[in-house]
């Protein structure tokens, strides 16, 4: 195993007000005779025609629409593949245009159109052997860094976790910060926060490194402004919310998350909490572990005149805490990484479960 | 002709204090049976034998040694490509090892194994037609972004120009701060400064955008801090200074330089000025146009306690003049990134001319 990870990168980026406009001709030569291409499209855009125009769909190309209402599971990552290997045989490309959820929905169905068996035999670290068909993600929410992942996360019968692979990252992203305009603020904001958290576990973890850290820093430093010092919303803000996501996930290279992310683990496994709005929730109360993280956050929180779900875990039964807690322990990297090697002896079942309880 | 720029990325990454210990590892799946890895480093490790003993040379691996005391030219891109031609017929891969002119250098080699005629032929945007061989750049010097460039460039018979197209970017890079420890104050000072003086360029130009600004916004900020804010050079001075070199080079995808290239180019093609010190030549004397930048850059090279060659163009007869200003002048992306649309009716010859007098 090499001390320091060979990060695979994107392979094209394209980045522009109305970029999405060159997708027709970026997709053209990836084309392959009879092979259509698959759009796969969040739901939030399942009724808005305007946007559905502007796809370039061709012949037997198809559209798909993705309720991501729950993030997606390994099952619906087969089900898609196998109806599109029975339908095609084999297709040209899988695009997907959405938040995180359905890009890392679009990933997993490129690599599972070659890779043969299940989607839950590849839920770990390399364990895809070979290429996907060609993919493409076009985020129109930002914040996630799913674009730039090596990894697309899944919930499957097993385990919550992504294939983690060299094969994962996409072929082409397309960064348009047109298309994030019209986010809902409580979206835009529990996925913006989604970039600030895991900025603020990286920066302060122990994994960092110079790489790492000068993604992190410029991922940060726009989250501020756009969150912080700038009072009303406008195009530069998507520009830059846009951009502070690229980097945030590029900044994932040579780091880790940390605690608000293990933690917010547990509550998703358990409760079905979703991944932005879970580590506001666990991030709100983690003053002991990032002081000026939490207080910035707090600034932010009140700025964007954003509600944090409270006493969410109240009521829940013994086993129900149990389960949190062994999910979330379960993330040895990232309580490392927050910690140190010495973390079991800080973070104990009995601390954790005083944690949770009070979210 | 797409309006934003499909930027072609490096596919693979490693960053870290010792990484390049890993070479082996990472070339190792790519050597096909028989053809060489070929190692060109840079004439300045010539006598050093640790460091060569340290380059994981196998069976018919061959090590060039690259005079780069002038830059590259096509004629040595055609020679190195058509003697490994004729003794290997083909080669697993090309590893250049060294700063900008041996990484650029490289590239062109691999890039020549597969395409016919001669690098000449290249000169230009997108007129390499197909991949050339596998390729790696290690920087041991940091500053001109070559790492990360989509061009390579070279002088040819008639013209300075890069072959600037999606198959020149490196297949790997291997940034290992380490590798730049020992680099000459002098030379590591002007090559830094390239780096400073295009991130202004590019951060004061017309063409940029939020992710070009991103890059060049954070490249700035590590110039500022290894140059002028720490007092003394330390090893977390090489890391930041290698990610400076990186995010310089990554704030080219939507941006251009400017006047200081433009007027530079015109030195070294009549003179044989390198790029870094011909650089910090010229931008010494750009107050009129970058007021702020080279109000820093003077504090910079005090600092540094660097002479910055003076009264170069003194003597020079009529007819250099002329050459150097019509060189410059066939810049015409740089002029205008720099002064707009209508920059014919601002630089004019004779302005131009009073600029090159004071250099």
């Amino acid at each position: 195993m090499m001390k320091f990870r060979n990060f695979k990168m994107v392979d094209y980026v394209v980045y522009g007000r109305g970029c999405f406009n060159q997708l027709d001709e970026i997709i053209a030569p990836k084309r392959k005779e009879g092979a259509p291409m698959i759009f796969i499209i969040d739901h939030f855009f399942e009724n808005n025609e305007t946007f559905k125009a502007r796809l370039p769909l061709k012949g037997n190309d198809k559209l798909l629409i993705a309720d991501v209402t729950y993030e997606p599971k390994t099952s619906q990552v087969d089900q898609i593949a196998d109806s599109l290997k029975k339908e095609f045989g084999t297709v040209s490309g899988i695009i997907g245009i959405g938040g995180g959820s359905v890009m890392d929905l679009a990933a997993a169905v490129a690599l599972m159109m070659t890779n043969p068996g299940k989607a839950q035999d590849y839920q770990g670290w390399d364990l895809v052997k070979v290429p996907g068909v060609y993919k493409v993600g076009v985020p129109t929410i930002s914040g996630t860094g799913a674009e730039v992942s090596r990894t697309c996360v899944l919930s499957g019968p097993e385990r919550k976790l992504g294939m983690n692979s060299d094969f994962t990252p996409f072929d082409q992203i397309i960064l348009d910060p047109e298309l994030i305009k019209g986010v809902p603020t409580n979206q835009r904001f529990y996925t913006g926060m989604d970039c600030y958290i895991h900025c603020i576990e990286s920066l302060e973890g122990t994994y960092l490194n110079a790489f790492s850290k000068s993604y992190g820093d410029k991922a940060l430093e726009l989250c501020r402004k756009v969150f912080l010092e700038k009072k009303e919303w406008d195009d530069e803000s998507d520009e830059d919310l846009m951009m502070a996501s690229y980097a945030g996930g590029m900044s994932i290279a040579y780091s880790q998350v940390g605690v608000a992310h293990a933690v917010s683990y547990g509550l998703a496994h358990v409760l079905g909490v979703k991944h932005g709005i879970g580590n506001c929730i666990v991030f709100n109360h983690l003053e002991e572990f990032y002081p000026e993280g939490v207080k910035e956050f707090h600034q932010m929180v009140k700025q964007a005149n954003i509600d944090i779900p409270q006493n969410i875990t109240k009521g829940l039964t013994e086993e129900q805490f149990d389960t949190m807690i062994n999910v979330s322990l379960n993330m040895a990297p990232l309580w490392e990484n927050a910690l140190g090697k010495e973390w079991k002896t800080i973070m104990t079942k009995e601390r954790l479960r005083k944690l949770y309880e009070r979210l």
